[in-house]
């Protein structure tokens, strides 16, 4: 495989509709994870993409790979360990009503699993891009290991590596900070990506930019972008995804990318009837590695992110369900969604 | 019991997503009624309420009582007796296309109680405040009598009570107007809650407004809401919901509140994808009597009534599934709709 | 039957909701097409309309006889020979994502059907209208013999005859050109109806419109429509809907007239929140034909069509699951979509 | 017409698989009753069948007409009058747990329209045969006052007039029995229809058999029908269907005949699992009167009949969805259950 | 309370109908637990119950109240603590197919709850009754000791205590063996229940019998409660169910009851399609608790336990959602199966 | 890969539960064919397969080749040529009711595949195993060219072949008999697998077995076996499926393997409950081929195949959902089907 994502997969209980948690009897049950919905969607987009992550050996888990296979992922080095696979239980939101995601993930395969199990310098073997995001490295002390092994590796085989912040402050519970593990592990760090809250609370960087306030000022993400480039000189490229939230149906959507020498901003997408939010900043970091990958100049990157994010706000689960040619038509500039027969 | 609620609860029979009638050989069953709804909506903000009606003796209505239960309401006296549940159909409607709501509650097990059944002195002994609304007198001249003989009994007990007008044209089929039934109750009632229509139609007190105008006069409510206190002289407030209605799916919604003193307009909130209008009233009104139980002052009051009903709108069905919380963060400002993780 | 049409109906496979094709493993299993939307459409305002075609002997078959039945349409004529029918998948989209079609009606029964076997003479005896779209013409050199023979027997009976150009560039396979076959169609029929893009590609008439511009010129259709009239003098009427896409869940929609005499522009309806986009252009046409009979003048035949294919963008399937009664009332001018109980 | 059947039809509303009421907030909703059943089953072998009932004019009468027509019946003669639709709510019941029926169809449209407003004269001017059933005489005075007018109009037309006993003992509350009803209704009647139940509590001729039983005895049935027959000279046919019930899934289903002259006894269909019971007499009376009109000897008509019963217990619903095909292959002999390809 | 029962409660995901897990993307999502479903069955039969347990104090944790207190149980005991609640995934099986469990409820709030939270001596001062089973001691230490309390300050209070052995090989790992905590345990029991596995494996008392052999021999069961009987003096009587397993779908089903004195043996009832088999034994613990409390003799007890267990196999979920009169029914004999009307 | 099949696949629309085609409107949508059912079979069982077949390049092929993905098959091979996925749709039947396949599968992608473009020498480069079946050279000239193509070339390569007969008398319409083009295949074949219908009917060898008949004569199967065997020297076994149908619920399995010098007999398989038919002689022949493959001995080979086929008769799809520990379990003896916790 060209790409390795490693991170956890969780199985997804998400109530029908707009349904508020049990109101009917069901569960939409899909999976998704970070690092696995960045994995599938640069499969999707054409690449040879592995997944690495450890999962119980039974039926649920079995299902989890088998999905993961599914969308063309390499799934040889999941490890098959432990006792759970995690769990989110997720309510959908609408108007004023926020969105409720219920983490149900401690004491997961991926959590409690032997770092020395992952077998990196094999697993990486062929690979030239690694990827991780903020959350493994929070899960637990083990799993935090796992990452800087996982980096180590790919740095000494001279992979690329990148990283979303992916800040959640509910996981942090072993007894470290985000900064305190994060900042050793940016040191290997190539591309960055993350929205304002993450840059700040995950690595201890901060300007002042009320996330909550709906309306957010794009000089301010120069600076923090600056701020974070300036502390980590390996780092080459800084996304940051701007979400503008009206409604829990109606966010507004862009981003900027910082390169140290150019400061790019983004299209704007007004998405007014969100399907599903979650995913959409992973089909960013999936648009963007793809983007690098095939060696768009960053103008284009940017803007094929952008537009891979933006259709992911209308496809219901954590995995990008897109195709190449659909995020090429968007950012060519076709938003009028009219019927494609 | 804290607060005791008499009226009609329904088998609510709603079409699949945005089907007409039958589209789908489906319905989605659940249950509601104007006073068990604000009945619920006070029990999961936390006080002890219970709810007085009439439900035929068979799994149906059974099913009826367990709902209740589910949502904590005291249903021990509820009578068992006559023949049928009330049903009412819903047809949910979109953009130009109204929503439907066919009614077929005739002889229904409240309708035809003997009002003698209810012994008022015994299910009002613990309680401090009775609501009812102007749907339960409409039924029939058994259910008006049962309004009258509760609403004598709570004033001798010493309740607050408090009325809903929830005017109903294809209801007062049994010879007696609603402004010569209501008005003689009107004059047992501390908080009134109606909206424009509901107001005139119910009391026959007028002012010129166009309800399917969408476009409303705040003065016009303040003198509305002063003719109305002036006429009923017991009465110590009254609240008025407005909805502009754009479309099926966007309405703006806020609320006014004349205390005799004074008058106070709430924020206007702007739901563009609406869920469910069904209820939205009702929990404007468990907001309402919680507050002035809780002795929030009137403007902290009126807020949070609209804030709670703001949040109705998105909930599908009747039952205003709401936590305390939530409506203390709408109130309090946060209407980003972010994810909550 | 006062009311003929004639042309292929599909079996219509969507995926629920928002789902991407085969997301869940599901499809929801309807019927339509263009002609028999607009049969079912004019038999639900109440004229005695019947539907022509060619339908497999199977359960299949037998299903979509019996839902064309359901709707009170005359199927007698109805041929029931062949090999399948045609099938088409949608995806609905939402925002930036449009939705898809994908036809898979090759082989169907009445692109084979021997176009001998409809007895025209005796289908129409008793009709004073004949309706057809351009879809037919295209599927085979079959079905456009049959639409050719067709209209030669209902001008010949004396009927109306009206045709919705309905372009579709991926059928005209069998060798020929839309303008080629189209053009000799078109000296038969009095009622046009058709969007600017079908215009132009049907009749191989051209102005510069951009159709995915989302920003449409009325002048341009003013100058469109006369273009028809002049190139068809036999043509009294020509009507074109004008969508204006700003997403897949918001469209404003209108439509003009032009009777050679005079110019009629429609009022333009603001749809936020599509339930479904496909038979919109269908339901306006069953509401001009409808009109027409009816006699109304051509201001109240423009909008009581553009009403009808406004709500129709609010219904699920392709059939117009209109009453006579909800366009009227939306033609009077209530949009305003307030609950009617 | 040929054939006229006249009766109620209810809305039918069932939980899902095999729920309990309620046990999951979603009913199938359908339709349903004695006699239209009768009517859908001959309309689907291949008779004009017509059926008359009142039902309300709102959306909910709309759709069951809309259903009716489905299946081919006329429903011209259906009067839309009155307030309500009767309801049947359904629990299908499995091994040991019966299923459960709640009827809610006191004050529907045929239960208080007045008998006078059906034109029985005209109804069944093309008409050759009627039908009723035990049921319609009970729902109240007026609907029995109907079945009499129809019956003396159809003797008057020389129709031949078929009647399914039917008994339910929880209608009959309007101050007549059963069998000071039936007992002058039978005197137009040509065939009759029964279970071994119905037979004796409708017209109180009583012969000792224990129904729950679940062994019934054939000698029984003769000595039974033979005492109806005796006291109605001018019935031709009476035929009784044998229902052996092992549990909620696994009946034995079987039939006699006697002409009077002869006594036929069918075949025994062991029906292992059981997807729906409701209906399976009706689909009875409908193979009974197919094979009579269509002139086939008694025998056959009786295994026709068995035939087409034993195959309604497989089919989820009232309505007798076969197809003559089907039943004469079962009447064949081909009882495997092979798929047919 | 009359009765409180102890023990954990957990969500249940279920596959819809046969499925597998995950074939489809849904999970029905009730919740059920042995004690709760003992708890519940006793509720609904009209006894005033209550349920201890802990729960996590998030939306599925007030869900799970939620369920509780529509049966009727008092919930007030019930402790909010802790991170999660306990899972359980559940594919129905079918013929040869067994169905499969997965467990996922280590972690959960009542494994790791406090044993001092629970306030036995206030809890339990209502109450006659108390009752647990195998699980609960074998989730944790700390569910052991809050075990051993409860039947400590039960025994001191007066209570009679039952236990259902239920023994699950797959706990017991906390360090300690079910003999090694039941037997003390065993010595406050006054009614013991279980299967032929359970007692053997939970106890360490052995005879020789093959559970899977699908043919059981009665004499076996007098030898074996007998044993239990002499081991702890305590115990007053003594139920073993016997599940002979002809295949998923059909079981025969019948109990023991051996109160020292006599030994009885139940009825078996031959249940060809279960519909869930989950809950069966806890339906028959509730029905013998029940008999016994209302001092119905040994004969009767036992066959009132074994109608309820009999009916709830015919039940979705674990929850034995019966009726008293029900039970009543088939104890009396009718098990034909036969629709209520 | 270690096994390639090579056929079509289809859409399988089948209807909800035990429903009428189009009963309610919606349809299961999955995947399978004879070829891929034992290659995902195969697969399952843990040895490297891979499926050979040409489909639309369209998102209804996406999604196939995603599902053949998800069970581990190898796609690399599959042609994205052609028009068309065929489709069949599939009622199920119950009790005497048979199951209903309606094909629509004319002009499929495989059908109309240029038999040169398959690279068979590249394809089987690295296999042992080449399994077709009798449905493939069914369908076109050109599949029953790409057939012989592939056989030649993998007999050129050592390979051992197999072929299932499946005769489907509603194929071969392109002007040949099975019996003309399946017997210059069977000089390829090593391993033939089929039922006794088709045997005779693909091969044109003859006895008397009357397939309805429900009862079968084991000593007929070694007859026709040893006639096989005669005629085609090359072959090394041949296995019959023996089903004996109750009804469409309840059927009897075994088989029989004819190895030239020995002749076996199955175990016989009673199930009572059948979920879903199809499939379950695909199974048959994976559990087969894996036996072979592992060197199993006869007896055990055949008590593998048809376990491995009992179990599938439990299981909603074509694709046999089954773990190689489940069949090793059956065939070990546990069908009690008692729940696996």
């Amino acid at each position: 495989m060209k790409i390795a994502a490693f991170g956890e997969i969780m199985l997804r209980l998400k109530t029908p509709e707009k349904d508020r948690f049990l109101q009917r009897p069901f569960f939409e049950a899909t999976f998704g994870g970070a690092e696995a919905n960045v994995a599938v969607g640069l499969s999707r987009l054409g690449l040879k993409t592995g997944f690495i992550s450890a999962l119980p050996l039974n039926e649920i888990g079995d299902s989890c790979v088998e999905q993961l296979r599914k969308h063309g992922l390499v799934v040889d080095s999941i490890l098959r360990t432990g006792n759970r696979l995690g769990i989110y239980f997720l309510e959908n939101g609408s108007n004023q009503r926020p969105s409720r995601v219920i983490y149900d993930r401690s004491g997961s395969s991926i959590a409690e699993a032997d770092p020395g199990l992952y077998k990196w310098k094999d697993i990486l073997a062929d690979s030239s891009w690694f990827h991780f995001s903020g959350i493994t490295p929070a899960i637990s002390q083990n799993a935090a290991d796992a990452v800087l092994s996982a980096v180590k590796a790919a740095k000494k085989l001279g992979l690329t590596v990148s990283c979303d912040f992916n800040y959640r402050s509910k996981l942090w519970k072993y007894g470290k900070t985000s900064e305190e593990v994060m900042t050793p592990l940016m040191s290997f760090v190539d591309v960055a990506i993350g929205n304002e809250e993450d840059c700040q609370k995950s690595l201890g960087i901060s300007i002042d930019v009320d996330v909550n306030s709906g309306s957010l000022s794009v000089d301010k993400y120069k600076e923090l972008t600056a701020k974070v480039l300036h502390k980590f000189p390996n780092l080459k490229k800084i996304a940051i995804t701007l979400r503008e939230s009206h409604s829990a149906n109606h966010n507004d959507w862009s981003a900027v990318l910082n390169t140290g020498k150019e400061f790019h901003i983004s299209k704007k997408y007004s998405i007014t009837n969100i399907v599903d939010r979650v995913g959409a900043g992973d089909a960013f970091s999936a648009g963007l590695i793809y983007s690098i990958i095939k060696e768009k100049n960053d103008t284009d990157s940017l803007s094929f992110a952008a537009a891979a994010s933006a259709l992911q706000h209308t496809i219901s689960g954590d995995l990008p369900l897109l195709s190449l040619k659909e995020v090429e038509n968007l950012q060519a500039g076709d938003s009028s969604g009219r019927v494609q027969r």
